[in-house]
């Protein structure tokens, strides 16, 4: 999988927000902003303070298994990478064994990934004998490879993070869940670093 | 699929909250309650006041293809089967070529239908190896059948049936709108026989 | 203020839900009930299993600076009383004095109450002079009392008593999540007592 | 009223999640991204693309009558001045008659705004005898200023937009209304201009 922060509100904003709240000055110092912004919105819990920050990613290459788990997380906003288009781009590919990785998510076990293939074949075969994609879909496998983009404020993201770095959680979306942490900005890490796990 | 009711709210709750916005009286009479919740809620588009009518659904035998589609409704409360308990059965049938639609959707091409009763088959063989669900889930195909509780209000709900009864919309989500619509019972038709279409 | 439970889900479509996740068999037995939703939402903290329990609140005579803050819970559904019919009622009124605390919250500050009694004189003639109700309005006191019908879930209701029933929150309002607690059926306490403070 | 962007999402983000769902190219060019965001968002009703674009305003001087009407738009967040340091500046202010409009909303009708310069005068008494601000405050005008950091998606301030700039929406709202889409950046008016009234 490839994830990419695509965009951020700076730290600033949230720290606007809570001067307001108690009718102060904003900082111009980094640190300052941080320690006031950690003190109102994870200590004493005025959480909704960091609602303002929002966090836009580019993610690739995860499987359809875990995109079942990621849309339960409604507060975010998701553009999904069509199967319509996923599905043309199977049907006209000429070497499905070297590319099998392309279309779906490498497990560690090689007798779900043999099957995997087998279902690949399965899928190009139906495309190719004119089916259309609102019935072939059927046959695709959990471990499809799909792609998205994901908008999330700081303090669902802090959700997000905590369940799903947790070792009870998919193996897949543990990978992803860290994946986004990696890329989120250093001035803003402190933001989660007590809520990710491992 | 197989959709059943399993609570919703009487309509003298949006009545009473209705009165209670401009000083009037409730009214006892349910022609009345509708003529006045469709005055307000549908003509002069106050949608805010039916949020206080919410239906839960009891929902057995979709695809997870329509899963994917149904959990981006993000204003609404799903809890679903896991995927774990799914595949402890899957492990254990005795008659997959018999049973297959107990495990996976029907769908009008037999070329699908077929490739999905061979998954079966290997997810199994894979089960009684005795690789953990958490991998063997990658094999799942989309046709999977799966089964949840659905708790959404009826503003909610009019956008769900008006894009999902849609005819281009996914033929199965088209016919869980369809079948959600049926068991709404008749004193709440009025709410949303206009936006389903067909 | 008066608070009148008008409506809430029974307790077995949560645990109906919770038995479709793990594949069980739903209870009959409201004990067993409890049993299973306390371990499931509360200990093992999968809290939207309990958001089809809905509850619908009919509350009367809270101020105008307790809707300030409810309103600010924003998982949740308010129908509220519109300003210019309680305008209307008040233009008409022909005891103010006799009649204040049907308009205004008593407050234990006899100061206060006083200046409020001050101000509804000053409104009563601004709407008899024929003033619209829109700029009015802008005289109302924060004391001015208000009705509404709110409509929440169990999993939203937990986090609005928690911080609302706090000795740290406006008095007003922890009477409010008092009196909803209060009329909460007994069936349903065992959700919400740990978080119910004081 | 004073209304400040203090940040948006760029559109190209917008544009992104768009082409990942078709399979496309981004565009560089901010004309071809306006066309094809309008054409997904817009036209196809493919609202939840422009979820990714969000806005975050400084607001102050409105009314505590906006912001119960504000308030009332729950897809967005909200940090809001704290009436306790609100009081604060009233109790030590030393010019109350000339500095009304600091603290007061002026509407048209000069006895509205005398009442409100009574009630301050009132307020500010109550607060010097040492009346405890939670208490205090149940006398605050709805005309008291308050100021807050408001944080929308696109989808959510056309909503907000259409309903805010119609002439039946309460006067001072319609003003703020107007002023928001004033500092919404030339490259982002194409979202709104159609949904803006008047």
């Amino acid at each position: 999988m490839k994830v990419k922060l695509l965009h951020n509100t700076p730290l600033e904003v949230a720290d606007i927000a809570i001067s307001k709240c108690y009718d102060k000055e904003p900082y111009k110092d980094v640190t300052k902003q941080q320690s006031r912004i950690n003190r109102v919105a994870n200590v004493s819990k005025h959480s909704s303070t960091i609602e303002h920050l929002v966090y836009s990613f580019d993610i690739e290459g995860i499987s359809r298994a875990v995109l079942q788990e990621l849309a339960r997380h409604r507060i975010a906003s998701y553009t999904v990478k069509s199967t319509r288009y996923t599905l043309k781009e199977l049907k006209d590919e000429e070497s499905i064994s070297e590319n099998k990785y392309k279309y779906i998510v490498k497990t560690k076990n090689e007798e779900v990934n043999r099957s995997n293939l087998g279902s690949l074949f399965a899928l190009q075969n139906i495309l190719q004998d004119g089916v259309p994609n609102d019935i072939a879909k059927y046959c695709l496998p959990e471990a499809y490879r799909t792609a998205l983009v994901m908008t999330i404020n700081a303090r669902a993201l802090q959700n997000f993070l905590a369940l799903r770095t947790d070792s009870h959680a998919l193996w897949e979306i543990q990978d992803l869940a860290r994946a986004m942490y990696d890329v989120i900005p250093n001035e803003h890490r402190f933001l989660f670093e007590e809520v990710v796990k491992g």
